[in-house]
C-alpha cells in the first residue's frame, strides 16, 4: 500500500493535484472459452482495466468501480501528464478522496462488449480475421459481471470491500451482490434501476434505429475506419439530453445564441443556439471514441436487465445478498428517477437486508452521480468506513 | 347558423356520433405578395382550411383553432364516412361539444410553411416549376399568424370570439392577441410556452440533424416521392417520446414484450418490446404524411419564438392585449412544463390584463391537451361562455 508521504514526495506532476497520477492500463487475457447467457461462446476474451492503490496482504481492500454505458476503464488519473482531462470519476477516486486510494485497491475495467480495449463487436474474430460486428455474442449485464469476476480472481482479490457503480454500473454492482454474495461486502449503487421503464427503452430504441438505419451500418459489417458515424452521433446527441436536466441545460445554455448568430435572428438552419453547438460537439466527439455496434449491444443489455423478471421478484433476486447496501438517487434524474432507486433499497429491506436509500437534491439530471458534490463524497466516505450499521432515510 | 334539430335529423352517418359530419377542406388563395418577417417574399400563398358551424349575421361568433407542429387543418369531422379517425380535436369540437359548432363558426387552417395543403417548402415554386425546398422563405410564428389574419378577412370574420391553441398553437394564439388586440376577445392557450428552454431546443435540433444528415435530404432538394425518410422517422420517434410521459408510457407499454419475443429473451436487435414496435410505427406513419423540410422550418419557428426577446419583456409583449386569457398547463407535460404556462398568465396579470392560469393533473404528458378530459371540456366551455370575469388559480 503506498504511503501518503511517498505520494506527496512524488515527482509525478499529475499527482501534485491530489490525483492518482499517471496510470497505465493493463489487459487481462482470459484464454479459456467463455459462455454467454445467450448460450453463445467465445474462445476467450480480453478485459482492459486500470488499478489505483495497492492490494493489501489480506487481499480484502479492493473496490470495483463499474462504468456506465459510454464510460470505460479509465476512471482516475491521467495516461499522459498533459491529458486534457483525468479519468471520468477522478473527483471521487484518489489519495485522500472519498474512494481513498491510500487505503483501497481500486479496479475499473472496460465492460465485456465494450470498445475501449475489452473484447467486443469491434474486436477481431480470430476465426475470420475480421471484426465480429453483430456476430459477436449477445451481451448481458450478467455476462459483464461474470467476466469481471474472472479478473478479480486473476488479480488475487479475495473479497471486495465494495462494488460501486452509477447508471449501468449500478446494475452491474447489484448483480455482483446477487451472483457472488460472499464476495461483496458493500454495494453502492447510484442513479440506477432494477429495470428500465418504457421511456428509457424508447430512447435507447430511437438511438439504435438511428444507427441501424444509417446506410453505413451495413448490417453491422462496417470497416474499422467507417461505420454509421451519422447515426451514432444522432443517438449520442439525443441520449446526452437525457443525461442532463431541463434546469441544468437552462442554466448552462438557456437561449444564449452563438456569437455569430447573436445579431438578430439567423434565417437558416445553421447553428444558432449555444445548446445546438454543444450537442453537435457531443455527437462528433463520441463517434471518435465509441463503436456503433457496441452501442447497440450495450443499450440492449440495459433494456433487457430486469431483476424482477429474471428472479421472479425483486425480493427473490436480492435473497442471497450479504452486502451492506447504499442506494443514492438524485432528484433531477429523469432517466432513472429517484423512485426507481428507492425501490431497490425497499426491496432489499423487504428481503431482510441491510440497505439504505438516500436522495440528493441536485438539478444536474442523471449525470449528477458524476459531478462534484461534497454531499456525495461524504456519503461515499462514510459508507466505505462503516462496518455494520443501517441508516434508513426515505425522505423525498 | 345550423339548427340542432337539423343536424340531429341529418342522414349523414358521421354526424350520428355527435360530430360535425363530413367536412370538405377549402383553399384560400392569397394572390398578392407576402413579405415574411425575414424580409423574404412570396408572390402569394395558399392556406388550406376547414370550417365547422356557420358565421352569424354580426360576424362575431368565429373561433380560430391553431394546430401544433405535426397537426393540420383537419381538426374535426371526417373527410369520408369510413375514415378510420376523425380530425385531431374532434373530441373538443362539434355540435354540443365544448367548442360548440351549433353556436360558433370554427376555423382551422394548416399553417404557412406546412405540408398539408398550405404553401410550404414542398409547394411548387412557380418560377422554377420545382419544389421550393429550403429556398422557401424562413417562417416564423409571426408569419403564420399574419397569414391567418388574411384568411379571417377573406371569410368576413369581424372579430374572433376566441383563438384556441395547444403547444405551437398556443404560441400562435398568444401572438394573435398581441398583433390584433381588438380582433381577439378570448385567448385560450394550452401546453405552451412564451419561449422554449434549452432542452426543447435541444430535442428539436437533434431531430433537424437526423433529417439534414440523412444523405437523402440532399441539401433540401429531394424529389416529392423521396427525401430523408429515415431521418424524418428518427426525428418523429424521438419527438413522440417528448409528447408523452414516463408514467403514461409505462401504463401503456411498460416492459411488455411482443408476442413473438415473449418466450424468453430475444438475442438480436429486432423489435422486442411493445414500445419499440409502437415507436417504429409512429415514425413510419409520419413519413407518409409530413414533409421533412416543413419539419425543419416549423421546428425552427418554434425555437425562435421568444416573446420576451422580441418585445423586450413578456409584460411589454402583452401590453396591447385586450383578450380575456385562460392558460392551461398539465402537470405531466415536461416539454412545455406547467411553470412555463403559468408564467404566461403571470406576465399578463402583471401587465394588468384579465388572465387566469389553471393546471390540470394528468399523467399523459404534453399531449394531454389533445386527450379526452371532462375537466378540460368544462374549462373550455366555461371560458367561452363568460364575458368579463377573472378567476385566478395559482394552485400547483
Amino acid at each position: 500500500m503506498p504511503d501518503l508521504d511517498d505520494l506527496a514526495a512524488s515527482a509525478d506532476p499529475a499527482a501534485a493535484d491530489g490525483g492518482v497520477g499517471i496510470v497505465v492500463p493493463q489487459d487481462f487475457v482470459h484464454d479459456k472459452p467463455f459462455t454467454f447467457k445467450s448460450g453463445q461462446t467465445l474462445p476467450g476474451f480480453t478485459l482492459r482495466y486500470e488499478t489505483y492503490g495497492e492490494l493489501n496482504a489480506t487481499r480484502d481492500n479492493a473496490i470495483l468501480i463499474c462504468h456506465a454505458l459510454s464510460g470505460d476503464h479509465h476512471c482516475a488519473g491521467r495516461h499522459k501528464a498533459d491529458d486534457r482531462k483525468p479519468g471520468w470519476w477522478d473527483n471521487l477516486i484518489g489519495p485522500g478522496k472519498a474512494v481513498d486510494t491510500n487505503r483501497f485497491f481500486v479496479i475499473c475495467t472496460n465492460c465485456l462488449g465494450g470498445c475501449s480495449g475489452s473484447t467486443g463487436p469491434s474486436s477481431l474474430n480470430p476465426e475470420t480475421g475480421r471484426s465480429y460486428g453483430i456476430t459477436f455474442p449477445f451481451v448481458t449485464i450478467h455476462d459483464m459481471v461474470r467476466a469481471q469476476k474472472l479478473l478479480m480472481d486473476h488479480l488475487g482479490v479475495l473479497t471486495l470491500h465494495a462494488v460501486i457503480g452509477g447508471s449501468m454500473g449500478g446494475m452491474q454492482a447489484m448483480l455482483w451482490a446477487i451472483l457472488y454474495p460472499s464476495f461483496v461486502r458493500r454495494l453502492l449503487a447510484m442513479a440506477t434501476t432494477a429495470r428500465e421503464g418504457a421511456q428509457a427503452i424508447a430512447f435507447n430504441e430511437v438511438g439504435r434505429q438511428a444507427i441501424m438505419q444509417d446506410p453505413a451500418w451495413s448490417q453491422g459489417n462496417y470497416p474499422a475506419d467507417g461505420g454509421p458515424r451519422v447515426g451514432l452521433a444522432i443517438a449520442r446527441m439525443m441520449a446526452h439530453i437525457t443525461y442532463l436536466s431541463d434546469a441544468s441545460m437552462d442554466r448552462k445554455f438557456g437561449r444564449r445564441k452563438r456569437a455569430d448568430a447573436a445579431n438578430g435572428d439567423a434565417y437558416n438552419f445553421d447553428i444558432q443556439f449555444e445548446v445546438e453547438s454543444y450537442l453537435r460537439y457531443q455527437g462528433q466527439s463520441f463517434i471518435n471514441r465509441f463503436d456503433a455496434n457496441s452501442y447497440l449491444y450495450i443499450t440492449r443489455a440495459l433494456d433487457q436487465f430486469d431483476l424482477a423478471y429474471a428472479y421472479g421478484s425483486l425480493e427473490a433476486a436480492f435473497a442471497p445478498v450479504q452486502a451492506e447496501t447504499l442506494v443514492v438517487g438524485f432528484t433531477s434524474d429523469w432517466l432513472f428517477p429517484p423512485e426507481q432507486n428507492r425501490n431497490i433499497a425497499l426491496a432489499l429491506l423487504r428481503a431482510g437486508k441491510r440497505a439504505c436509500y438516500t436522495e440528493l437534491a441536485t438539478d444536474l439530471g442523471h449525470d449528477s452521480f458524476l459531478l462534484e458534490s461534497e454531499d456525495l463524497y461524504a456519503l461515499v466516505r462514510g459508507f466505505l468506513e462503516r462496518s455494520h450499521e443501517t441508516v434508513v432515510d426515505f425522505s423525498i
